[in-house]
């Protein structure tokens, strides 16, 4: 085994489903009377369910009662998986996960969306059994809380400084920093490479395909 | 009248529609059996339809036929007017204009759509009867080209030197240097406030409503 492992966000980082989750937000948060302008839900995307609606709510300018909250995260994941029933890799996501199994680079997935969400994309990915995957389920707080980071390393058995994170988000790369971990960001989510470096990112690719072809980047010894 | 004049874009600018363009053109495009990552179609919206299909297949890396780059821009057209009914103008948008008129300042609105698909947003907009209104259907060439302000501003009868041209997309600004106009940015779109300045914007504001209440930044006589 090498040194080094990577851990990787799911949505808008190994599957194509960040737009989706973004139209699924806006239409719960519609049903529940709220306007807010797409953009900003886009922008907070990746973080827990829960912080989102309650930075939504700040945006907006005021306060939401506790059920309006549970209501919402209800909604998103009810709407999101009923208009998803299909979910596409990014592209160079599974021959990503393919060399770094054969090069025994150790590798985890650890995502912000509780585990009946995260299903249909962990399935796309056509994961091997044993694959560390560390959801909401298994922590009490999701990013921009290390938490994730922090469970997926130790089931790993590797210290947070050898850790690679590799999102698409600014939560990814605070949750990374906060790990201790090096931040790698993928534009693949919609956030601009600037937005990721101003945010720690110590190098952004395009996707899981540019990742791959430039991973020597990384000093893998592999 | 003043002396200067602001031409706006309309998707991304005015109303929150960005992101159903953006689904839109992922399904047209799936229809056609062709996969393109979600964040590439939104890099490009904004921009002429049949540009951005050539764009895309650019970066897919095979050339499209002629009728193909038709089907997928009907396509486009017909599933965006088909699942958006509503359209809802972005946080002060109907205000902005209406204190633009208040004040004498002239203003017009110039977008590289059809007119038909445009149609539902202008609307939402609710728009006096004489504003002036640049669709794809006006000129030859749309954005990034810089035909679509140069219409709009000869209608006004305003000099390119003394237009701002407002927009969310980094076209907008490409297509405003070419005019000979200064640009101001908008994040409503989904694009970052880097992504604008790169591309030219002399100022990047958040949404309309952010516009209006820094509108003194353009040292506009009002």
């Amino acid at each position: 085994m090498h040194d080094a492992a990577l851990v990787f966000d799911l949505d808008g980082t190994l599957v194509d489903t960040v737009y989706q989750h973004v139209m699924a937000w806006h239409e719960a948060l519609n049903d529940c009377g709220i306007e807010l302008s797409i953009w900003r839900i886009h922008r907070r995307i990746g973080m827990s369910g829960g912080l989102l609606v309650r930075a939504l709510a700040r945006e907006l300018g005021y306060g939401l009662e506790q059920t309006t909250i549970e209501r919402l995260q209800s909604e998103h994941g009810r709407i999101y998986r009923e208009r998803n029933k299909t979910i596409v890799p990014l592209p160079g996501a599974k021959d990503l996960l393919e060399l770094l199994t054969r090069e025994n680079v150790q590798w985890a997935i650890a995502t912000s969306s509780h585990r009946n969400t995260a299903q249909t994309a962990l399935q796309a990915l056509g994961l091997p059994a044993e694959t560390v995957v560390i959801t909401h389920d298994e922590v009490e707080r999701a990013k921009p809380n290390p938490d994730l980071f922090l469970a997926a390393a130790q089931k790993l058995d590797v210290a947070m400084k050898d850790t690679f994170v590799v999102g698409d988000s600014v939560w990814d790369m605070l949750s990374a920093q906060r790990a201790g971990a090096l931040g790698i960001g993928l534009l693949s989510g919609g956030y601009s490479l600037s937005e990721l470096v101003d945010a720690g990112a110590y190098r952004v690719y395009e996707d899981p395909a540019d990742l791959a072809a430039n991973l020597h980047e990384l000093g893998l010894r592999i």
